[in-house]
């Protein structure tokens, strides 16, 4: 049987939102992909830690949700890792089929536009310097 | 000169918190590797994708902050991204020097203990088979 309740020691270091609640950022452990964010009170992170099945708060539902538990889209969780202030956990998961309610691998599939260049290319040393967008768009990545 | 405000379809499909802001998670552009996770509200995220320079709400001392402002550790947005609930942001940057403030590079550099196995190795056909800790530890990567 799990303890009773989150470890005091690590409840101690989360810096809860208003609601009560940490963000937990979801990416599947091997390849780094960013899945999803979710939602997690003390109970929740008590029982991903302890269940190895990422559970979260679900603020529209008002419940715990354990992910998969109807779609069978599991997220069987490898590790878990604190941020440095305490108010977001890394979840690191297998996850099965999509993570996404739409049927999407991720949740973030709809890009919005960057207007601004914050930095040309080839400016590493001059992080300041004037936006150069032409030169910036030719030469990103993503 | 950057619009005044940000761009109303956009605004249209936040789902804020309590607090009026969204989780923005940040991510190295080419590797993957989650750095951070920092709060926006319709302004931070305006002059994100409008300046190209990743610019925060700060919860803790109640002001906009642009990451590498102070520190010079620069974040170049490459591309935002929104999720399918609105209440979250991707945003993959490059990341000049150490994303977190106490010097490591990521933010999350605190594991937690994860004491159960959701899954043991090798039984992704049967999602609810009993937990064997023991396969699973000796087969995780992470």
């Amino acid at each position: 049987a799990r303890p009773a309740a989150l470890d005091p020691t690590i409840a101690a270091r989360l810096r809860r939102g208003p609601d009560g609640l940490v963000a937990a950022v979801v990416r599947q452990h091997d390849t780094g992909e960013v899945l999803m964010v979710a939602w997690m009170d003390d109970e929740a992170l008590h029982r991903t830690l302890t269940t190895g099945r990422a559970t979260y708060w679900s603020r529209s539902r008002g419940e715990y949700w354990v992910k998969g538990a109807t779609s069978g889209h599991h997220q069987f969780v490898r590790s878990v890792a604190l941020d440095c202030d305490g108010d977001a956990v890394l979840v690191s998961v297998d996850q099965v089929g999509a993570a996404c309610h739409t049927g999407h691998r991720t949740c973030f599939f709809t890009d919005l536009p960057v207007t601004g260049a914050g930095r040309p290319e080839g400016a590493a040393g001059a992080p300041d310097a004037a936006a150069d967008s032409g030169t910036a768009a030719s030469g990103g990545r993503s």
